[in-house]
């Protein structure tokens, strides 16, 4: 088992990596008491991760009284009513400000369940079990909680810490190929924004990933997790740095806006987003065209889209308006991380309007 | 002008203090000015307030784009549709990180917009400009903000600081006489948990104070707001010390919540509750049953109901009940804040049921 901390003072916690965590009940028990102070656990999760994974985390709760809510899957119920629902629940069975919630799950099971115990009660410990990918190395990392609007998504959340974050690289293995990848979209994303060596080191293990092989898996997570922690300790509420960890999600979250929340998985959506993020920095002259290829062709071995499909075209005025919208607009300049060099980024918001007209048009 | 600091690091902000701070437009520009960083602002507030001093505070903006989202007044609409037709609003009128929110009313109003403050887009700038007395030494202070669960006040919501709070003494002059009572309660609350000089001070100046005699009120709401701002500056969250400001609290709203909420203001449900927490200590032996007495009549003075009406009596098993669901219960235990004398409080959990239930009874 490998174990990072993320370092911010008395809110830091642990993310435990290993394999096969949730099939230990002796190491998985002791991993939970340390952060569970009271007698009640609400554990929220999905039909499907429940079916898999749910009596496995109930033994390791021992003697807590273990609450479940199962909400509908999918990104169009992160929203305020499965909200509403959730603290109904809780208040309905009673959960007093000791209690302990635990998503387990992907990331629209985290960032919900992250919010609810942001809020209920002003506040209660939760702890993050993140059973995708993507939810592995992002989204169950760093304290970021949100639910959607209806035209705009996470625009309703808060900055809301778990006390600790366990990730089990096994439920990978239930996890659908497209799922996967989509994953792999935000693990390439931190080869771009900070670590070179990284990005090379995945160019040549594609094959193992594609193939789960334990070991690879293994270094891409806690990888990782370690960039998106160490850039969390330096800038928590996102007042600067921790915008890098945007790269893509700009053009990204407009492309699921317009799309309509569910025609693509956020990964697939950021892979294109990273794609034109790229494209839009080759015609800044900023980055080289040789490694936007490179980003390019990685995606594509990951098996992820880079570009919008045919019957798919999203127009540039369409794509502009959706992006204005989007909650990383400071105060009407739009702000974009692009790519210098593989591994490093800058944010900007002095892109020139016709350069990135041409660039959505490339798209359309 | 009283200037008073809440010292919490880099989430610090001033408490200004003074009378007819709303009609001196130059002086509540520059005091606005220090806190907005974008051009947009929100005013949150209710149809009576905006149509006292909606005109004003909009002046004091000068160039900020200024939005106004009116709110019905009263705690029953201190809800979930409320906190979702506000956030709907901001998403509709495109506000964005920069955003400032200014609450402009009474608790209500600041609870609710301090909790959208937190939550839109994961937390934007806002500044309390409280315009009832229980606002001003209460509610506004101490980033406490709320929203009601059907069975349960102040369920969901969040510890978030405001940028500054800006208290117009004058605003009293229109509140209704039975509001400026009630926020005396919270006044009283803060002599018996800190302070028996400022106690004492209140009984010999309670008929200044009930003429509303500006510079009894000025020191009685800086007083407030000193002892407030020093205890949440000890303990932000409430994982020790700031229970202390819950006196009167736990039987307060469970009176709240089983008479409906809107038959008690909060401060009288607080006035009550307080007298049935003097009683309990009386009868746990801590307290004298002289210093009670002194409360009561306090209390009396400044027009609040120290018993529950013969049309309005609560069983002592609903109250136990309905004390059970207060956030204040810690893992099963019923924790209580006593008068140990004038000026000093306990918290305790060891509270005999029987002397409880007797304690109740009295009042039923």
């Amino acid at each position: 088992m490998n174990t990072l901390n993320v370092e911010l003072a008395e809110r830091s916690y642990p993310i435990h990596i290993g394999s096969n965590l949730l099939r230990d009940p002796v190491a998985l028990a002791s991993l939970l008491a340390a952060h569970i102070r009271g007698h009640q656990v609400c554990i929220v999760t999905n039909p499907t991760v429940n079916a898999l994974y749910g009596d496995l985390l109930a033994q390791g709760l021992g003697a807590a009284s273990v609450d479940v809510f199962e909400m509908d899957d999918g990104e169009s119920h992160k929203n305020m009513a499965t909200y509403a629902a959730v603290l109904d629940f809780l208040v309905t069975q009673r959960h007093n400000r000791t209690t302990c919630l635990i998503a387990l799950g992907g990331g629209v099971v985290g960032d919900l369940c992250g919010f609810v115990a942001a809020t209920f009660q002003r506040g209660v410990d939760f702890i993050q079990i993140p059973t995708t990918l993507l939810a592995q190395v992002d989204s169950s990392v760093g304290g970021k909680t949100a639910i959607n609007h209806v035209v705009a998504k996470n625009m309703i959340g808060a900055f809301y810490q778990p006390r600790c974050v366990l990730v089990d690289t096994a439920t990978l293995d239930s996890l659908p190929a497209r799922e996967y990848s989509a994953g792999l979209a935000e693990v390439v994303k931190y080869g771009v924004i900070a670590d070179a060596a990284f990005f090379a080191w995945l160019e040549e293990n594609a094959h193992d990933l594609m193939m789960k092989q334990p070991a690879a898996v293994a270094m891409a997570v806690t990888r990782s997790c370690a960039i998106k922690a160490d850039v969390v300790a330096q800038d928590e509420r996102e007042l600067g740095l921790r915008a890098i960890l945007n790269f893509g999600h700009t053009f990204g979250h407009a492309i699921e806006s317009l799309s309509g929340y569910g025609t693509f998985l956020h990964g697939e959506a950021v892979a294109i987003g990273m794609v034109m993020a790229a494209e839009l920095a080759v015609r800044t002259d900023l980055f080289h065209r040789d490694d936007a290829q490179r980003i390019t062709r990685l995606l594509t071995t990951f098996g992820l889209p880079v570009e919008l499909s045919s019957n798919n075209k999203l127009a540039p005025a369409d794509m502009l308006d959706a992006m204005g919208m989007d909650k990383k607009v400071v105060d009407g300049a739009m702000r974009f991380v692009l790519p210098a060099s593989l591994g490093t980024v800058e944010i900007t918001d002095d892109v020139a309007l016709p350069l990135l007209t041409e660039t959505l048009e490339v798209f359309a």
